[in-house]
């Protein structure tokens, strides 16, 4: 649904138009685009409460700066929306996050306004400084480079390691500190308790202008002081007004903080800051879902909270019926507080997102053995792997595509130490309207490569529960090996989920389904669209087997000689990037023992899958049943099945 | 070759020996304990400077902790050598990196006093801290945890999540910061500088003393002073005393820097320490190469020189009466350089590796346009990326095995743009003494499996400077590709190196031996083993062909189609993890185009292969020209093959 901008903003096709304007316009712009989000957001769904905190520092720095030549990066991009409707595509903003329709994240393919693409965090730094390097290089003096980062991105490592070269380097970059207090869940370490005192006890400039007074007024106070100040000075100075600020230590000149409210005062510091040379930083105090008040007070249930009536602020949700299957996601979270309530080893780890995993189920019941570490994966893996050292029984909840951020410290400080850490890797396969930075495809590629790791993906809830049993138990620690458990975005099928404990046999795979001319081999929740597609299948005659493989790695090997040789024609399905990822395994089995059967792999070819609903994107890559289906009738010739069900056998 | 330890030395077979000695003999220890270290390294080879750095550090921490049930865990490990001697492993030392000897590195399965296993940087405090946290669950109050880490693994952004973590909770434990102004080459970046401020200017902990006495003495002074004191004291002791300091910032109570050579100084530092509860950090300035005066003048030679004589310094260096091939790295430095004198668009881009990679060469020739980014994988990728933005050519220099700590960002930031970034991943493969933690593995696998990434691998010096050209062209960027060139470390194998660029077409392998029974398919350097594999076959009668793929992304499907037409055995050769890496690709290939010839995959089974000299792991793993050889004529018949060429032809 397409909404009417306010008088001015709809003037606004490009910041060329909204710099037109006098100043004295601005707070209106302000109040019709913090409007415009609220109207689309509840109607069409997305993420809230970080572009109305970042409203007014949006219509700024688009008015100060000459955007695109100067060149804004956003981190993360959640926070992009006020950016996206400023920069031509107001227009298009009910598509937003809808297949075909415009990116819930900047794009470069999509604007030139959007510098750099972004989904995962604390990558902005990083790259405006590749582009202010290139500027300098290539003499574009004129040229301005803004990051605009979270006080939660600042916590990754990526963010540092920028920082610490951007202070060495004299190329003119300013970095927007946005302090909100907020990732998705509360900011969390001792970043945010320093950022939060700089802000609340006095400000960090009127301090330093105090001591500086103090320094020239104690010269008054006869030799004794004078002595002091001068025996000090030179120390003090430099350690209190050069360094004693975290920023300063790096070599960022820091200014701040100031109410990143307050449009007037904003793009006079901004505009003062274009003058100033060199690495800077601009710590602004925001409030996340500012201007709607609900959401400004539960930030994290308003960080994408789904369509809601915007009046009444009540969200939208669906009604059945019947019982309806769980997410994944709370199978996780009420599995392991299970689990942990019963075994005192078990600890489980997130990078900051308790709320996201489920994790903070048991973060609220057992807050010394369940611990968000911030966006921090690296550090996630090698402290859950320094838990497991001690003989404790580690979960360490990471989404699919963010566990790139944490793969060598799964190779070298897990997987090479044996340690039976169990990553449980959540929105694994296609994550939906959160588009290719957050599909979790290579998953099963970058895990089943490393030495010392198991490799599942349960089907269902009960399979997720078991797995997750299973790895929890003491003697999985006689398998010296780290486990990998790979689980969509999203509801799972069974409404009666919470099943009794099963050991599940390491390696083992089930067969779901008899049959005869065709066997299907699945992983995972994907399995579910092949149980369909097999039920479609006997309604026309056809008899596919199914097997649920279970594990990618180790294969079931006894299961796969078996099918082999009695099956000449196998589909292997994953919702995965089919290059290196299960059916890969399957061939490599194959080829390994001369099989000579047919092999059809379906998966996620080697492309960039974009945004839309899962299941839309399940059927695009055809991988849903309707796809299943195609594959089993195009490679099973009906006629003889029909007849001779045993003439295709081999 | 074993040495004599001297006599207080020799009687040191645990920590517990060492703690039963007077204070006073602590001195005598440390020279000893250098003087093993000289003499050995000087005829084994192996790391020399960092450990000579910490030898009273090493001394002092087992002197005044209880290890092993006092946990320390050593960065990187470079420097552990001294910590080894003293721990069981001296007699056994002169094994050092050898095959079947003892590790270069801190390994668990060695020792319990190696409490976590090292070689990439920068995980000791995350590590330590869930030791940390895994004690204060089990309430082992009376466990100490330490990790020691150097100035430049502080500069990896994972060091920095863990120290926002650590300075969120309460537990005990002590980070020494080890700050010698080095990584293996010089530090750098603005964490350096302000490190060295600290040291430098007046120390800091001086300064801290004399504002505290100052802000005292004032209030004599009368009530303007007051006043003012009182009006500031609170917003200037919380950002003065609290959070002057980086570290402090983060929560961790810093002391120092003290001098890291002083061992009674040092032992009752420590010993204070452990009083003092909560996280902590221990700043001490050391010298690279202590004790040894070569070594402390040219750092980054005597990182690792080799063997060498102890008396005059002279390394030794082989010298042959022919013209040697030159190591890849020189290739790629020279080549680079030689690029970029004729093309302004490249940029290189090194973490920390500038010695190791050689883009030391260019950085000295063009320091505008080659940069050293710190231990900062994810950083220099991202960066990478940025200048990529604007036209650039950027040349990304990584060890394989550390570019695992940037694939994310390769993902994330490169593929998903489509970013024409040229990745060179050094010592990709067998990297040989310095065991697991640096091999280079799973490049293969874990790139291949990215869309927009195309992965090379030369087989000799003139094709990586031929697949550089061709990245360096104009016309490279019409792919809107990433590209992957991986090579190992060490010699490659053609002394007259310099030739003439040619452009090699993307995706396109050569046959480099005809043959008729069996084809071989190799990928980069491991192809000339396969070379010499052939030859010996021929000497043998046997008549295998060869083909170099050159690319295991895009496969040249072209060759493909006439190799499994052609030849009913087939074998590739890899020097990589072979699930998921070269012969997947070729066994998906097979099974996608339903081809049944045999494929037998060499390459690097799925378990870790320890260290030892290259060649002699080549070896191990089977994928030396005698292993190959082996495979020929285990899968060619002689005798057929002898008499009717033609018998095994397809």
């Amino acid at each position: 649904m397409q909404f009417e901008a306010g008088p001015l903003l709809s003037q606004i096709t490009t910041p060329e138009d909204l710099r037109k304007l006098p100043k004295s316009d601005l707070p209106q712009v302000c109040d019709e685009l913090r409007q415009f989000i609220i109207d689309n957001v509840s109607v069409n769904g997305g993420h809230f409460g970080a572009s109305l905190g970042v409203t007014e520092l949006t219509v700024a720095l688009h008015y100060v700066f000459n955007t695109p030549d100067d060149q804004l990066v956003w981190d993360v991009g959640h926070q992009a929306y006020g950016h996206k409707i400023l920069t031509g595509r107001r227009e298009n903003f009910h598509t937003n996050r809808l297949m075909g329709g415009i990116s819930g994240f900047p794009k470069r393919s999509e604007s030139p306004f959007d510098t750099f693409g972004v989904g995962h965090s604390s990558t902005s730094i990083s790259a405006a400084l590749g582009m202010a390097v290139a500027s300098g290089y290539k003499k574009e003096t004129h040229r301005q480079h803004i990051a605009v980062i979270g006080d939660g991105s600042m916590t990754a490592g990526m963010a540092f390691e920028a920082m610490n070269h951007a202070g060495d380097i004299p190329n003119n970059m300013l970095i927007i500190l946005n302090d909100n207090c907020m990732a998705i869940d509360p900011n969390v370490g001792a970043l945010k308790e320093y950022l939060t005192d700089i802000t609340t006890s006095h400000t960090y400039n009127k301090v330093k202008d105090d001591v500086w007074n103090l320094l020239g007024k104690m010269s008054k106070f006869g030799k004794t002081a004078q002595e002091i100040v001068s025996k000090i000075e030179n120390g003090l100075k430099a350690t209190l007004l050069n360094q004693s600020n975290l920023f300063e230590s790096l070599n960022l000149r820091y200014f701040g903080p100031i109410d990143g409210h307050d449009i007037d005062n904003l793009t006079t510091v901004l505009n003062d800051l274009k003058d100033i040379p060199g690495p800077k930083i601009l710590h602004c105090i925001t409030t996340k879902g500012k201007g709607y008040s609900l959401a400004e007070k539960d930030q994290t249930l308003w960080h994408a909270p789904g369509k809601f009536d915007k009046t009444t602020g009540e969200i939208h949700k669906k009604t059945y019926d019947d019982p309806q299957p769980p997410k994944y996601q709370e199978v996780f979270g009420h599995t392991l507080l299970e689990l942990a309530e019963k075994n005192p080893k078990i600890m489980g780890i997130t990078p900051a997102m308790p709320s996201g995993s489920s994790l903070n189920i048991m973060m609220r019941a057992m807050p010394d053995r369940a611990f968000d570490v911030g966006i921090a994966e690296q550090h996630a893996v090698t402290f859950s792997a320094g838990l497991a050292t001690q003989g404790l029984t580690v979960f360490c909840n990471i989404y699919s595509s963010f566990m790139q951020r944490g793969y060598d410290q799964v190779v070298h400080d897990v997987c090479l130490q044996k340690l039976p850490v169990i990553f449980c890797l959540d929105r694994a396969g296609l994550a939906g309207a959160d588009g290719p930075t957050h599909h979790g495809l290579l998953d099963l590629a970058f895990m089943r490569c490393v030495p010392n790791m198991i490799v599942a993906a349960p089907r269902n809830e009960q399979e997720l529960r078991n797995i997750m049993y299973t790895a929890s138990l003491e003697s999985f620690k006689n398998h010296e090996k780290a486990m990998t458990i790979r689980y969509p975005r999203g509801e799972g099928v069974m409404p009666a989920w919470r099943t009794n404990f099963e050991e599940i046999e390491i390696g083992k795979g089930v067969q779901l389904v008899e049959g005869e001319e065709i066997a299907i081999l699945s992983i995972g929740h994907i399995g579910n669209e092949a149980i369909a597609a097999c039920k479609m299948a006997r309604e026309q005659g056809l008899k596919p087997a199914l097997f649920d493989m279970r594990f990618v790695k180790p294969l079931d090997e006894e299961l796969l000689h078996r099918v082999f040789t009695q099956f000449k024609k196998v589909i292997t399905v994953e919702d995965a990037a089919i290059q290196g990822g299960f059916g890969s395994a399957i061939a490599e089995f194959m080829v390994d023992n001369h099989y000579t059967s047919q092999l059809i792999r379906l998966g996620i070819a080697d492309e960039i899958v974009e945004h839309g609903e899962q299941k839309e994107l399940y059927a695009l890559c055809g991988i849903d049943a309707n796809g299943i289906l195609a594959k089993i009738q195009a490679n099973v010739s009906t006629q003889v099945a029909k007849n001779n069900p045993k003439a295709l056998v081999s």
